[in-house]
């Protein structure tokens, strides 16, 4: 009889479980305002359909913590994600965690601003045919594209691949067009692409204000929303309800003072259907980082 | 520039995936009286540290999907699940989940009475040292053991692994000895040691109603814990309050007939610091079974 003797290779939470966690402790915190979370549902998108996406979502974060192509692992993870009836759970969330997933999987676990940077800039044709794929797995809400960019319209789908080669287009150069405002005096571009573009500087400002926070990471989640929320317009909201109505969520954010006062607009916004999805991806991913770097649950 | 082509590959949730599921939607689902839910905490233990648990565990579900020996996967999972300052969350879950997942998993998807049962049986000396090892990384309410096995009481961890060797005690057996009632009079045994000798019959029971209920899953989990509890003294009760209260609690069990009915009693239970969690632990079972058979989240 041979024992084989205690576990001792039990493995602490990698980048993949960390993103995971992520993923569930955002949704877990509470009140955020116009969101899913442990208090709130909406009509055709509850709790548990967020629960079964993170679980979904793992393999692909394992693929990003294994060094593979930012594209795939991130079409695996929507994939994943998508295992559940409720539609589109955490798409903008994958999107900012399957890099930074990558960074902190490097051999110099290089999750900083640079780190992070540097696997977006290296992002090739075959991340953004990736991309342009794993909106086929799931319905997500997008503006029109810019002018002259039809043919890459994130809702072609695979159908604007070819194009996508024709012209050498990166997910990066991707990100970039859809980061830029459409003109001087237009709305600023997608919230989550100048994450990607600029060294996810919000993510990482939202990390430190979470690691110096006090009180269960889940509440500390909740303050961190607010924060992103006051700070500047969802870019969600901002396509599916506007430019005033996403102005008025942002002054109003900055209006609340404790998670207490937020308990009541939360219960206004999701009867108005407004919701800040993209402020709750930045938040999921500043969770990550905050993870990453040692805060404790 | 080779393009890698469309994921195809996309992993559907596999046994482990199903079960780190369960153990999130068995916290998800309230009212579950007495325990931590969607919408109560106990004072120390939060619903994030299920979260996390549940997250942490999984490596140790994927050992048992992999077809590890049961102790090494179970340990491993429990090492995982403890990796958050709530202390024990899932290890009674874990101790059903992994003989489950690795009768899902086996090449001909035993996942039946006999499936489960044949994994059981087929545990090992080894297996039950795991299981021992396992009560050191987390601390876990437990009754004195039955007169004459004080050596191999749980409490005593590692230091039990020479008496287990020197008797060829498998951790079937130590599950048959737990499952027994002390005397004619006394209480019944663990009732976690009473699925694991028996073929799961309240965990398969409780994924037939699960299956043939409507509504959302959690909904579907916090009236199969409610029936549960209904049916059978909880033994984490009987063993920190004693019989009566184990009785009261089955008993008021039975006169709940809706889930807007337990919310009162929700709470009532938690002011008393009584946590029926054992029949959380068949709930969790219960829904990775239904899972597995195709319920859909």
């Amino acid at each position: 009889m041979t024992d084989p003797g205690p576990v001792t290779d039990a493995p602490r939470r990698g980048p993949a479980a960390n993103a995971e966690l992520a993923l569930l402790l955002e949704v877990a915190g509470t009140p955020k305002p116009g969101n899913v979370d442990r208090a709130r549902d909406l009509a055709a998108l509850r709790f548990e359909h967020f629960l079964a996406g993170a679980v979904g979502a793992r393999p692909g974060l394992e693929r990003a913590a294994a060094g593979d192509p930012v594209g795939v692992a991130f079409e695996t993870a929507v994939a994943g994600m998508s295992e559940q009836s409720g539609g589109n759970t955490q798409f903008g969330c994958l999107l900012l965690l399957t890099p930074l997933v990558r960074a902190a999987a490097a051999e110099d676990r290089a999750l900083s601003p640079d780190g992070v940077a540097a696997v977006c800039e290296g992002t090739t044709v075959d991340d953004a045919a990736g991309f342009y794929r794993a909106f086929e797995r799931v319905d997500v809400a997008v503006s029109d594209p810019p002018e002259g960019m039809d043919a890459l319209d994130v809702r072609r789908g695979a159908d604007a691949v070819p194009a996508l080669r024709e012209r050498g287009t990166t997910l990066f150069d991707v990100m970039r067009e859809s980061a830029a405002p459409v003109d001087d005096r237009g709305p600023p571009g997608d919230a989550n692409a100048r994450e990607w573009v600029a060294g996810f500087p919000r993510t990482f400002r939202a990390a430190e204000a979470i690691a110096a926070d006090n009180g269960p990471i889940v509440d500390r989640a909740a303050r961190a929303f607010l924060d992103l929320l006051a700070e500047t317009e969802d870019t969600l909201v901002r396509t599916q309800h506007g430019p005033d109505v996403a102005r008025e969520v942002r002054d109003r954010a900055g209006e609340i003072d404790s998670l207490d006062g937020a308990a009541a607009w939360a219960d206004e916004l999701v009867e108005r259907g407004i919701n800040p999805g993209t402020t709750a991806d930045v938040t999921a991913a500043a969770l990550f980082v905050a993870l990453e770097r040692g805060v404790s649950v």
